[in-house]
C-alpha cells in the first residue's frame, strides 16, 4: 500500500512496517526528518506522487509499505502493560477513526478496537488523518464487538460506554486502572446490544444549542479524562 | 452566503441569521426538521444544489442567508453571562475552526475569538464542519490577538495559553470562573507575543511516540478540562 503525508510517512519510517520505496518532491526531499533517514529517496512532480498514492493531500512525499498489521485481540488483552482500551463501534468516517487514534497514541493508550464491518479500516487515509499515530499504535480488528466487550470483562477490565443520555457524567467515576472506553457511531451512538455489555455508561455535560459533540472530540475528552485521573509518576528502576 | 449540509442548514434555519432560500433534493426535503419548518423549500437536483453551494458535501440541502454576524469584543468582554472564551491564534484550516466552535458550544462557552488575518473565518465550510454550532456561538473577529488578551486581562480574566512545553500540566490548575483559553495554530503553537500576554501556560501530558495533539483534539480536552470543573448544578429561580 500507498502511505501519503508528511507525518503518515516520517511515522512509516520509524513504525513497525517494512518500507519499499519513498518518493517525494525535490522540496520534500530536503526535509530533515527525511534527508536525515539514509534511506534512498526517488524524486518526482507532484503531479506524479499524486498518481501514485491516489489523493491530492500528499504534501510532497509517499511510501510504499507493506499491509498495515493489526493486533491479535487476545495480545491486547492479555498486555502486561496495562492501560486504556479505546473501542469503537461502527464509526465508518475515516478522518474521525485517524483522529481518535491520533489523540489515544499521544494519550499513551494500549490500542484501539474496531470491528471488520461498517467501521473504517486502517487505510492510507486514516493514516494521514492520525498523523502516523497508527505506526505505532496497536489496532484490533474484531468480528464483533459485543463478544468483545465480553471476552474483555473476562479478562478483567471494566467497560465504561459513552452515551450521550447516560445520567452519569464522564467525570463522576473513579476509573479503573485498564478501563475500555466504548465510542458509538457518529450520528446513532452504540448499538443496543454494545451498551448492553458496558459496565457502566457515562455521558458528557451539553449546555449549548447543537444535540451532539463529534466522536473525535467526545473521544479527546474521554480517553484524557479515564486517562488523565492516573496522577502517579512512573519512575524507571534504579533511580 | 449559501450555506450548505444538514446541520448547517438546520442550526440556521434557528439562529440569527436572515434566511432567504432554502433548496433540497427530494428526499432531504421530507426530512422531518425540514419539513416540519412551514418554510417554503425549493426541490432541486443533487447536481443543482453541488452547483448553488459550490460543494459536494451538501447532504441534499442548502440556504441563502445573510452574513455572518460576527459578535463585538466589548460585548463579549462585558456580557453577565461569563463563561469560557476560546481565544484562536492563527488557527489555518476550517475543519479545526469548525470542530473547535462545536466543542465550544457544546461546552457552553461564552464565545470564540479569532484573528483576521492568516486565521480561518466563518465561511460556509466551518458552518459545516462545526454541524451549525457557529449559529448559536458568539465568534468575535479581532485585529490583534495579543491586544484582545490585554483588554481581556484589564476586564478581569484569567488567560491560559495552551503551550506543549509548559511545565504545568492542565489539570492541575484550579481554573477561574471565567477563564481565557488560547490555542495556537496547527504546527506551531502560540506566536511568543500571544504566549507572552497570558497569565499562565498549560500542557496536556503526551504519553506517546508521536509529537501532537491536533489543535482540534487539544481544543476538545482543554474546553471540557476549563469548563468541567464547575460542578455546581444551576437551578433556574423559582425552583
Amino acid at each position: 500500500v500507498i502511505v501519503y503525508g508528511r507525518n503518515a510517512v516520517r511515522e512509516a519510517l520509524r513504525g513497525r512496517r517494512r518500507v519499499e520505496r519513498v518518493w517525494a518532491t525535490k522540496n520534500a526531499s530536503s526535509e530533515p526528518w527525511l534527508a536525515a533517514g539514509g534511506r534512498p529517496v526517488e524524486l518526482g512532480t507532484s503531479q506524479e506522487i499524486e498518481r501514485r498514492c491516489g489523493s491530492a493531500e500528499h504534501q510532497g512525499v509517499c511510501a510504499e509499505v507493506s499491509e498495515f498489521i493489526y493486533t491479535d485481540p487476545d495480545e491486547l488483552l492479555g498486555s502486561p502493560a496495562g492501560g486504556l482500551i479505546v473501542v469503537l463501534d461502527q464509526v465508518q468516517d475515516p478522518q474521525n477513526l485517524g483522529a481518535i487514534c491520533r489523540t489515544a497514541e499521544c494519550a499513551g493508550a494500549a490500542g484501539v478496537v474496531i470491528g471488520e464491518r461498517r467501521s473504517a479500516q486502517v487505510t492510507p487515509a486514516v493514516c494521514k488523518a492520525s498523523a502516523g499515530a497508527v505506526e505505532h499504535l496497536p489496532v484490533v480488528r474484531v468480528r464483533n464487538v459485543a463478544d468483545f466487550l465480553t471476552a474483555a470483562k473476562q479478562a478483567g477490565h471494566w467497560c465504561y460506554g459513552a452515551d450521550a443520555q447516560a445520567e452519569r457524567r464522564y467525570d463522576e467515576p473513579s476509573y479503573d486502572q485498564n478501563p475500555v472506553l466504548v465510542l458509538g457511531s457518529e450520528g446513532r451512538g452504540l448499538r443496543p446490544r454494545v451498551a448492553g455489555q458496558c459496565d457502566e455508561l457515562v455521558s458528557i455535560p451539553l449546555r449549548g444549542r447543537i444535540e451532539s459533540l463529534s466522536v473525535s472530540a467526545a473521544a479527546a475528552i474521554l480517553i484524557y479524562g479515564l486517562t488523565g485521573q492516573d496522577t502517579s509518576v512512573t519512575v524507571p528502576p534504579g533511580r
